[in-house]
């Protein structure tokens, strides 16, 4: 796993992903540096969930919203980009220093967990 | 631009582009067909928005997110997307035979356009 910067020290990371990944409906939680590197995974209760190849698509997704807004206007930036399909919502938090993806089921989640 | 297909016919499209960029905060509305051509096109209250630029950006958002969630469930499809950033919101509806997109200002616009 990729080393996270000074800024954001690994421990607050990973108590975030530990709350995080235990709110009702949450099937996984990720911490990728904005390389797509994965620096803290909750693990997943899906099993098609493989964090390596989600992690990739992560950070495309994060870096063509990124171009969109910054054709808009490149003073601006991404703060949250959110996924629903019928069985699943995936919502990114993109940080200075890190992305954080969390993967939940619609159905039984209770509110936005980030 | 491109024809729409047989399914969707272009005024029912143009009806509902029409409709959409009347609600407050909106600032562009474009129906893409699913391979980023432009059906239709709002026009645009943001003199950055370039329709062309911007379709080829949705319809990649369009295909790694559907990347994203085949790799969860082959059988699921993407219903929705959304990117906020302090100024802008971008809403994303893909359907079969189009992917309906919504530029509007967060702050001005009064509920969720699509």
């Amino acid at each position: 796993m990729a080393a996270p910067s000074k800024a954001t020290n690994l421990q607050e990371l990973e108590e975030t992903v530990s709350r995080l990944s235990g709110h009702k409906g949450v099937e996984a939680v990720l911490m990728l540096n904005r390389d797509g590197n994965i620096l803290v995974s909750s693990g997943s209760t899906n099993e098609n969930f493989a964090p390596p190849k989600q992690a990739k698509l992560i950070k495309q997704l994060v870096e063509t919203s990124q171009k969109f807004i910054h054709a808009l206007d490149p003073n601006d930036a991404v703060s949250f980009v959110q996924i629903r399909s019928k069985q699943h919502e995936i919502m990114l938090a993109p940080h200075n220093d890190y992305i954080l993806a969390v993967l939940q089921d619609p159905l039984v989640a209770s509110a936005p967990a980030i």
